[in-house]
């Protein structure tokens, strides 16, 4: 049986990305409701200044609550070496960057061309690896970027290379734009593959602008890919990539690999439970998803035990 | 290139489950204006008794309206032999029929049993031989039912091969219910494709009930299907099958199939503008599709022209 890491990102990405502030006490309750429903990885929030993102303000303090969580891999985005510093601080198992294939995305996001990002990675692996930590980049705008349009191939197979040489041992492909489209999921994930090696691109983050959102999944499970990024409810989006809203929602991925004969660990009952604590906690907040209203199928049993 | 039919069923399958009757005149816009846009396959209704299904009643009308489109394939749905008659009567390319795998869906929804379907199949073959119009069995409830759950993917292959003995020629999968998965879609056309020629089965007729329904279509796909059914704003669903709604969005699978470099002929910013006829001719009608907000990536140009 082939086991896929479903890794929630919703207190991370989901909740940068809209207004109102979620108390850190209902994130804890969400990032431990989720592990209590099998999730085996969380990405519980970034490591910004606070005064640009207050929402991620008390991460420190979830990275240390969910280390008390059993079994469960904490990870936090870190957007510099200042941030990293402060995860590895935190205890994280592991932190990732995003590193923008889009130059002008870069320079508008965190205002640092390609040659500045390399030097921060640099920085970022040398920090993780004196902490034991894990470290990741995540290669973002790979599959488009809202401002300039179309991102090369080549570009991102030579910035994952550059990436590689200054350090970084895993990768994440991120359609941070929502314009990745199947047979482009495919082809990136080889040549990206074929240019890192193998074992050192696991990880998809897709979200669902277009709707191609599962399609693209399975494009990259198909390549071999065996984590996938994902948000409750499909919160949230890119603060910086006008019209991209909302990750690939949790609720049908698990759905849809379990159903597949994929192996999540993941309770779906107990994880469309953990909904209700986003509506209580973010009244009016627009949460999407299918299966939540659907339910699962009525042979679901029968199809997880295959 | 391969070429991919888009095969819209929103004038059938999404009208026939809503209330609001819409207007013989704007069911014409519609079906005049997607043709338009480049799409060569409409089924504009189906010939059910009016006093069952008054959406339906202008079927044969639509049907000789839409013969004047040039290059349209003009199909409809017919439930019995009765029906087929009015269908070559009224001047269809082709007809289908829906054949439950689910025995109690069959009985509820046209109150036959499995051998009282094959006779009832023998009969539409030879009516649609003898008026030189084209066939194709819907082998509805394929993934699953929402009153028996499982059906079993031996009685599918079973009864695809019976109604080949009947005189069907062609078949289509049908996820009436929503139910599908994609390891179960490859399952379940490799199976099928094996069983009755693997031109006979070129069809799916998909569901996005849990939101799985483009990773499905990418599933068929990859196993050789070439027709996908869709709805536009995926109008629609199975009146008889509680929670299933909604078809396929066509914008969305159009979306994607162009931007994956397959080539369907349709224009999807003069497919976009459809829609305003079903909102205009339905107010109130919910309307589904990501692709209608977002809009097309921003480099969709130079990736369908790959």
């Amino acid at each position: 049986m082939t086991e896929i890491l479903v890794s929630e990102v919703g207190p991370r990405d989901g909740l940068q990305s809209i207004k109102a502030i979620m108390p850190t006490e209902a994130k804890k309750a969400w990032i431990a409701a989720e592990a209590a429903a099998g999730v085996r990885e969380i990405e519980v929030g970034s490591f910004v200044p606070s005064s640009l993102l207050p929402q991620m303000a008390d991460t420190a303090e979830l990275v240390a609550f969910a280390r008390t969580l059993p079994g469960l891999n904490v990870v936090a985005l870190v957007p510099n070496a200042k941030g990293a510093a402060r995860a590895v601080e935190a205890g994280v198992h592991g932190l990732s960057i995003p590193f923008s294939m889009s130059e002008t995305h870069s320079l508008r996001n965190v205002r640092k061309d390609h040659p500045a990002m390399l030097a921060e990675i640099a920085e970022v692996a040398r920090i993780a690896r004196e902490a034991g930590a894990h470290f990741a980049v995540g290669l973002s705008t790979a599959f488009g970027c809202t401002i300039e349009g179309a991102v090369s191939e080549d570009a991102v197979v030579r910035l994952a290379v550059a990436s590689a040489e200054a350090g970084a041992l895993e990768f994440s492909l991120s359609d941070t734009t929502g314009y990745a489209d199947p047979a482009q999921v495919r082809r990136l994930v080889r040549k990206v593959k074929a240019a890192v090696g193998a074992d050192k691109l696991t990880t998809l983050h897709l979200h669902n602008t277009r709707g191609l959102g599962l399609a693209n999944a399975l494009a990259g499970l198909e390549e071999g890919i065996t984590t996938l990024d994902s948000s409750l409810g499909g919160l949230g989006g890119c603060p910086y990539a006008p019209g991209a809203s909302g990750n690939l929602v949790t609720e049908d991925l698990v759905l849809m690999l379990n159903a597949m004969g994929l192996k999540t660990g993941i309770d779906l009952e107990k994880l469309l439970a953990v909904r209700s604590i986003l509506v209580e906690a973010l009244p009016g907040e627009p949460l999407y998803g299918f299966t939540p209203d659907a339910g699962p199928m009525m042979d679901y049993a029968e199809r997880i035990a295959r």
